[in-house]
């Protein structure tokens, strides 16, 4: 597990003033990496790092030239327009970069002066996805999320026998993976209407949210070498946000044998700002089973290692209606978890998929499933806050829901809070459904 | 549907000698894509294309631009270390390319002593990927290996309700994509003996092959945007043999309810020549439902656009054991079927993988699933052909398998046959098994 280090000082302070107000997402003791450039602009897609309100643009920092030593060849990796570099070169090259910029962006630094100028307001940019991914992984980590899901599809069966010992999971699409403010068109697909005999095609009448935490992966393995549990962690660069958007209905009906398939890959949106482990070296969390649960097989035990594979970080989704936007009224909060609730850790995940020699490749991306706590208000998707659509959830001024519909907005904010610490956030991840095609 | 044209007329001739030999794999009226380069060099990969006993090297031929308009911007697409390009360029570039090159191989053709120096005998050539595969997407397209796994997995429920109308997919690992040759190593995973209540990690005792048709990517289409049936065909590059090695012992533990994972995703080998559509237009066969099986869903129903979706196709699947090599014996088939009895068409997967608006890319990879035939004699796997397990297939002097053991080599082998017309050949995919990690 990665130690909690001089950047994670509270006290510490930038020169970049939207940093030291309470309740940033992006103090100097976060420093997330990014992909972007000038909203509306034909910039080249460069590195950047998140600090208060403002972006340091590391592409154009990284001509000067300003470290040294790995932290240097990281900056060179991080100016590219995507930042499989930065991620394959490793955990030590990312921390002595986030070492470097930690130091460079306190109050009373030598470089304020010229880092200033390199500075892009937060507002100002567009983002694209922080890597370019190879392969993305999604898992079904949450033990609450599966038995209420598996209630819903299986009522005799909800958690299968499997679930306790293997990290269940299923190869996602990369090529419709998108970043934060993309719009998710309605998705057709063959449905079963209830009692009928034969499917139609139709737009999906069960859009869904899912609230998972995503995570990068650093440096790889090659085919065929498996990742020990212990050494997990050195290959994971950081995390961000995921919604793994789904048609409910599509899903039911495709579903068996092989798992999901167009209910799920016709969009994935991840958070523009990778978080990475060493900001959140503070707010690691225990990880034990309940009593009386097995433990994992061995190859999955790493409480001999480390006694602190979960991450304390609070999860939240929001949805505003586009009557909602039209009056002017706040979003409202459809779902809260936090990712300790996990059954399964990042560490566990990846090892688990090299077990067999599968190899990952710098910026691969896992999802963690939807995380959903032990309460039933702790629901992460809306198939399983509406009891798969059978209790219509009340929102403000009379509007309700069971599923998405066309002009909703879904946000989900995630971040780490444990004093005397300063808050570690994720920024936020956004998404408006558009029509499905044959509508517009 | 792709047209018969004059590259296909069977008295056409090479100033390759080997590629006018009855049987070969590669007549003039073929022309296969690959990447490669001479054996155990460090040259640069480069496309090439397959005539008789020789590669033409596209990447020395380039240069020389022999050809004009969009043959000669395909030749360029061509010269890189993948073929993205030139399957993203489109059917008509890869059409004219393909015309130009028949052109040129043609005996008496004024090229002959141009083209003569810039001829590699595959004998000393080694292969890489046609393409950088973005996605791999692995179909389940005969619904004769859909009926027999059911029956070892759900004996009550052999074939799931959605078979007949959903293409039924998954989507596979990119990352572990080889070329044939590969040597693949028995994964290590969870599995669930018999009678036993706690998983234990181990070497997969059930390693198995599956006989699979590849299909590579040529133009994508936009995510949000459907390829209609009528126009499924034109993002088709060409096929190619493939293999989804499976570990059935991983897999019945693993694959409810996300599908299949780790018992698939330590390797999948393809072959190293990709057929073009154009080659393969004499061998379309007629796609229809049995009589009483229902029609598919329209947008899957490209009857009406043309009638022939199919493709007359032979496939075997051959096994050299270690002792079979050791006593200088010949391989023994034990897998031979037809493409043309898959349920589903090329075409009609493009379609539903892209209904909901999934964006294919170029060079993204589909397979067929496991193409099984109507008799038993038919089955593309071991898992079919040992009953999952129970009857073990008698080989040369005494030995036996149900199960892939260490050393064996797997051949697969594909070709068109349909007089008067030139025999195309796919080559050869190959694979032999290493034994696990832990007990090298």
């Amino acid at each position: 597990m990665v130690a909690v280090d001089a950047t994670h000082d509270p006290q510490l302070t930038s020169w970049v003033a939207s940093a030291n107000a309470a309740g940033s997402d992006f103090p100097i003791q976060n420093l997330p990496f990014g992909v972007f450039r000038r909203a509306g602009s034909r910039e080249s897609f460069r590195g950047g790092v998140a600090i208060g309100a403002e972006i340091l643009d590391l592409g154009a920092l990284a001509p000067a030239q300003p470290f040294s030593g790995p932290a240097g060849q990281a900056l060179a990796a991080s100016a590219q327009p995507a930042l499989n570099a930065l991620m394959g070169a490793g955990a030590a090259a990312a921390a002595a970069l986030r070492e470097a910029l930690s130091l460079a962006l306190r109050a009373g630094s030598p470089l304020e002066q010229r880092l200033r100028r390199l500075l892009v307001p937060q507002s100002a940019a567009e983002y694209t996805l922080a890597a370019e991914v190879g392969d993305y992984t999604d898992f079904y980590a949450s033990i609450h999320h599966a038995t209420a899901v598996g209630r819903l599809f299986r009522p005799d069966n909800p958690l299968l026998p499997n679930y306790k010992w293997v990290p269940i999971a299923y190869h996602g699409r990369a090529s419709s993976l998108r970043v934060s403010g993309f719009e998710v068109t309605r998705p057709t697909g063959q449905v079963l209407a209830a009692g009928a005999a034969v499917p139609e095609l139709a737009a999906t009448r069960r859009l869904d949210y899912e609230l998972e935490v995503g995570a990068f992966i650093g440096r790889g393995n090659a085919l065929g070498e498996p990742v020990p549990i212990g050494a997990a962690e050195q290959h994971v660069f950081g995390l961000c946000l995921l919604n793994d958007w789904s048609a409910r209905d599509i899903q039911s009906w495709e579903y068996q044998p092989l798992g999901p398939f167009l209910a799920k890959n016709f969009a994935t949106t991840v958070s523009p700002w990778v978080v990475t482990l060493e900001a959140l070296a503070p707010f690691r969390t225990p990880w034990t089973r309940p009593p009386g649960e097995p433990p994992p097989l061995s190859y999955l035990d790493d409480t001999g290692v480390r006694r602190a594979g979960g991450f304390d970080l609070e999860l939240e989704a929001w949805l505003e209606t586009a009557s909602m936007r039209a009056a002017g009224l706040a979003p409202q909060r459809l779902s809260h978890s936090n990712f300790r609730d996990s059954w399964w850790t990042v560490s566990q995940m990846v090892t688990h998929h090299t077990v067999n020699g599968c190899n990952l490749q710098p910026g691969d991306l896992l999802g963690s499933g939807t995380q959903s706590g032990p309460t039933p208000g702790e629901a992460g998707s809306l198939l399983e806050l509406s009891g798969g659509g059978k209790h219509a959830i009340a929102l403000a001024r009379g509007e309700q829901r069971t599923f998405l519909e066309d002009g909703d907005r879904v946000t989900f904010r995630a971040w780490c809070e444990r004093p005397p610490f300063r808050r570690i956030g994720f920024g936020e991840l956004t998404g408006t459904v558009r029509p499905a095609r044959a509508a517009r």
